[in-house]
């Protein structure tokens, strides 16, 4: 851990805010995303909570900044209510800027002071948190100009990508007892220990994520009128909400709104901002299911972490390019997996308030794995487990098919 | 009508924006009020709609703000859906303060190019409709700024008023057949018209509004407790919403926000903020009544228009100075009368499009009179009928008490 | 008062509920609506309450029933909540029709032993309460009916009535300073008090109702399409609910569901089950208005309170017979008026637990008059003040025209 | 598969109905329960349906039926809305029970009538089917009756038990791969296949099930009010319902509604009527978890199915006998387990509609095991799988503690 990774990472924070503006950065068009704003200065709260709140010299900011930004730690104190994160004016930009320089100075100077691997850990724990956030971000400013009648564009055209798509095929995964889980190098969240055995029953994982013409032939034939494809909350969920496609398509299943503004659907690119049960209809639809998140980490466990990252700066998912074996392992959108987020064997929490940053979510959601376009490369892990309630749209997820051998 | 007056309508709105920051001005903190850069730009559209429609040579500034800045209008096409005004970051602040020149001119240039009665009134319509938007700007930044935990101040702080509340007088109101209604000199709303007879029973009128010493006493003496003093309607929302005391005062019954922030509750000045329901059951827990509209108007009708109002840029309610006769009549706080908002005999809404002004809002909802410091003096008139739904809190609004004789 | 109107009036509710099993008298079909056996108690229960309440050697028949069959007198003391009506297969029915007996003979015994004025009016009141229910346990097992799928059948068939409608004509109203109001002779309710002067302005009434085939007209024009013929909130409603024709037609608009089953649409009879916002609407499409309560009081003064009552047991509107002047003013269908429900000047509430009779919905409903098909004869009046909020449709109502001369 | 075991299971549905009144049959508390009539009709409709509907001499009851008691069998057609279902007055308790004693006389004559095995299947699938609604039947009837504020009992007095808890205990459970899941002898449903391997980490169960005075200990030190014991989406259940004990307890933690009516808590009984919230919040305080699925299924193969089940009658929970090893396994409480529910490796629903029997609802619910008072036992195996979503508490549901080694 090195003072200029932290630089550079909280500076990544902000230049994703490049091209908005103070009242863009307000906005919340729905509870489940938050402001850009708030999340620069709730990631900033973090290493003051957690970091600089073991440094007796350091004053904050302003006290009553900390019921502000605490986003649902209840044993650090009372939080402002999560669908009112848009009504704070103020603190402002500005003062919010200045604060995370203030944070910055004071992580940097305790970093500079100390060569203490428990401060270095959780220094690294709040970047980790900070990419986390880069993402959501992101997300959470697409569905906020999505929520614009005007549709405004976050960032310039996209350029468009390869014209052919590659052939679907079905690789044989591993089988028997594996291995999971982190192994104990290196960063990782509580959630993805202890590494533990797992059994593995025979199977294989499609080469390639689910395009968006494969997805498309799902809707043209029926898909979202057909509720012996979906499961019974899906089914409820279609009915209630008038879901006719992915999120952000437009109903002549031509177009999408993109971070760029509206652009024509690329057959290509994999289908992006699907919910868990659009995920699980398109599989059995597709006469396959999705695949467990241990068979997709045992076959990623290895495989280089490379692919259309937040790196790329794209925001948007891409054509698969021709190769051998998985592709599309990381990046271009989360894969949702068959698996319901739950505790491995013999999983600890962190202690302390940190131990709420996981654990107590282990109900009700599912598990994602490899990242999105808009994930930092060197946040992903074979192991990272990211995780969503399955009517959860507007995060970068799709699927790659899995089935029985 | 002069292009002054226009002028100095239209900038006095921005007179009031003048502390509020782009993201101060995005805030929509409930669905029944609207960010200040709407109301700047829903009061041009209106310009745009109803006036310079009627140039064949105006073009609009962009047509796909028709839909964001309609605010009620059926007739003149769909609209942004009100709870989501606060989801509009783009057109940007530096955009809609652009849109209000453009409008400017162009309705100063029309005003300059022809001397037409019916051109001359629409833009009074327009001017008077700006000004209820201004005194709405007031409202609806209050609450966004006391929905914030930081409770910011919109103006600096207010002076204390004179030290004692004038003696509490009922003043016998005149009996029999009356005239009300708008006369027909100068502008006034269509539900103000027509002028008509009507008939008043034996009454009198309290000489000021009551008190916040004397609602506080209704608080403390359980008036928030005792179903008997309520309406049906009124119990269920107190119990419903956990209502304990007027909408901006603190627990503790001895401060109060307001928009110069948190500041004693000053027992001579005028309850406000409060509810019909409120009104209504601490007129009987004081064994008298509100004043109906008639009353009202026939007793205000000669005196002349002046009190605490936006004039005085107070921006908040003062107690009343000694004097004969009805004092308060006009400012500090709309008064609830016991009246609904119907039709007055004969009524005929306004021809097209704006036929949807006043008449369609006549249900469930009650009359106010009298204005508040918030209302610009030459706005107000004797006939002037102000309406809200029971539950509302959000306008500075108190009472006068009234009684049979 | 005699004992034997006692016996009658309580013995014609239960007359009412003959070809009712215990199941069916349990169905709450909507939280407005209660079960017919709940009728049977809650009316028993307002005898204890009000009037044996008054004999020191009354013994309640079960103490704990005063919280199952209290509807809404909070002096009274806490209640069962009105949504859970339905959940009470305890006490059975034939508990509660022992409940009745022993009431009944509770209520004769005192009025036997005691020829005292002020007893005979609240057994008066009990009675003129008991008819009230009577009317509701009609419209409430129609709703519950019309619920289920089979959408079984009260009663018989209905008879056909006469081949025409009688032209519309309109009559002239009064004109100046009349008097409404009970005139205190006999019993009124606290609502119809005091008689007081009115001013009538100059207006006309429609000889007879709107009939199903001038509401249908209204329907086929696209009524429930155009916004501009409806109150904001009526619109609101049209949308949110679906509404498409008045609540018991079915959408060929020849067909409607009657206390007889599903019947042709007869197009002489009365429009019904209407809600104001369905009859003012459609009264501004015929170029018309509702009429005043005090216009509707006044031209019915004098008139004999006959027509299409509950005492016929058609239980279903009727079309008007040729004749003189205003046709169909009781009986048939609830005639929405133009006035909201608010305290005549001078009102005083019945004293004790009985001012919540009536006064405290004087808030968010409009007065209907004239009574219905299913309302008994000896239970109107010329002052007679019934009252819903704007949106309710179960009830017989309908409507008449009015205007302005 | 005889007709005498046919005969009896559906006779066993009847008996349970003995104490109730047409009108205790059709409550519906709430929309995940049923009334008790609903269940006699459904489990015939069930019949006619998948069984009936193979022989094409076979003539329904009433075709509209088939929509009524239809429960969620998309594939079938539409069906009434399950919140609705206490609104069915008609057809009658006679009718239904008439229509039970017309699809038995089929059903009967079916069986007599064909040697087949695929027929046989179904029916012992709709005996199973029946089963479950038996238990329904009795939890639905105990929340419908405690709704009642008279809260009447089902059935008579039930016997105390024992006067001592048995000392806990943990027992070290298998390791390493298990095959779980049915074997293929003798019925069971499609989500318990196919059996296939499981691999089971170092761990202990305990030798009973968590006891009422255990459970209240939680409560008394403060369980309902330490966020940090639960599971976020279980904190905030607690929090909007107010949750300050299980379901039926009352405020003093010393009595509890039973289907004998309210009886004074017995602290040796098994905990039951949690939810999965709180039977994870109570493991954590306690220092312990929840026990797999699979760690349970491993430990119950080979146990007789003996125990407190519906069979004893007693329909309550009691204490545990003194005994080795794992008691109560069967009966008493079902036991929530750590393990969402999800598909087998390998599952394959049923073809046709009985394939939307289980499968659909594989999302968001969790598994509990062991049956409890009011199931049959011979409806229970090793590998039966019950689920219900977290929230639910209206259950017979408690929870065995669990932990790593
Ligand atoms: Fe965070
Ligand atoms: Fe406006
Ligand atoms: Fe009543
Ligand atoms: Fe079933």
């Amino acid at each position: 851990m090195t003072t200029t990774r932290f630089r550079h990472v909280r500076q990544r924070t902000l230049e994703l805010c490049a091209g908005l503006s103070a009242e863009d950065m307000l906005l919340q068009s729905m509870p489940d995303a938050s402001p850009a704003k708030w999340h620069l200065a709730h990631t900033s709260w973090f290493f003051e909570q957690f970091v600089l709140g073991r440094d007796p010299a350091f004053r904050p900011r302003d006290p009553a900044w900390n019921y502000l930004f605490n986003s649902y730690y209840q044993s650090v104190g009372p939080m402002h209510a999560r669908p009112q994160r848009g009504l704070l004016s103020r603190p402002s930009l500005d003062e919010v800027r200045d604060y995370r320089h203030y944070i910055d100075d004071a992580v940097s100077n305790l970093l500079s002071r100390h060569d203490d691997p428990e401060l270095a850990a959780l220094v690294e724990l709040g970047l980790q948190h900070e990419q986390q956030h880069q993402e959501l971000l992101l997300t959470d400013i697409k569905h906020a100009f999505w929520s614009n009648p005007l549709q405004p564009a976050y960032r310039t055209p996209i350029a468009p990508t390869v014209a052919n798509t590659v052939p679907l095929r079905f690789v044989d995964g591993n089988e028997g007892i594996v291995e999971v889980g982190h192994r104990g190098e290196g960063f990782a969240f509580d959630n993805e220990t202890p590494r533990h055995r797992s059994l593995l029953h025979p199977h294989a994982l499609a080469n390639r994520l689910v395009t968006n013409a494969e997805y498309r032939a799902f809707v043209r034939e029926g898909g979202y009128r057909e509720p012996g494809l979906w499961l019974s909350d899906g089914w409820a969920t279609v009915q209630r909400e008038g879901w006719q496609h992915p999120l952000y398509w437009q109903d002549d299943l031509a177009s999408e709104f993109t971070l760029a503004g509206v652009r024509a659907l690329d057959p290509h690119e994999p289908a992006c901002h699907l919910s868990y049960y659009e995920a699980e209809a398109f599989a059995r639809w597709a006469g396959a299911r999705l695949p467990t998140e241990a068979e997709w980490e045992s076959a990623a466990q290895g495989v280089a972490i490379d692919g259309n990252l937040q790196d790329e700066q794209r925001f948007q998912p891409r054509a698969a390019s021709a190769g051998e074996g998985l592709l599309q392992l990381y990046g271009d959108v989360w894969e949702w997996t068959a698996s319901p987020y739950v505790s491995y064997p013999g999983f600890r929490p962190l202690p302390g308030s940190l131990g709420e940053y996981n654990g107590k979510f282990m109900c009700g959601q599912w598990v994602l794995r490899g990242g999105s376009c808009v994930t930092p490369r060197e946040h992903l892990r074979a192991s990272y487990r990211n995780f969503f309630p399955p009517h959860a749209r507007w995060q970068f997820a799709g699927l790659r098919l899995g089935q029985d051998r």
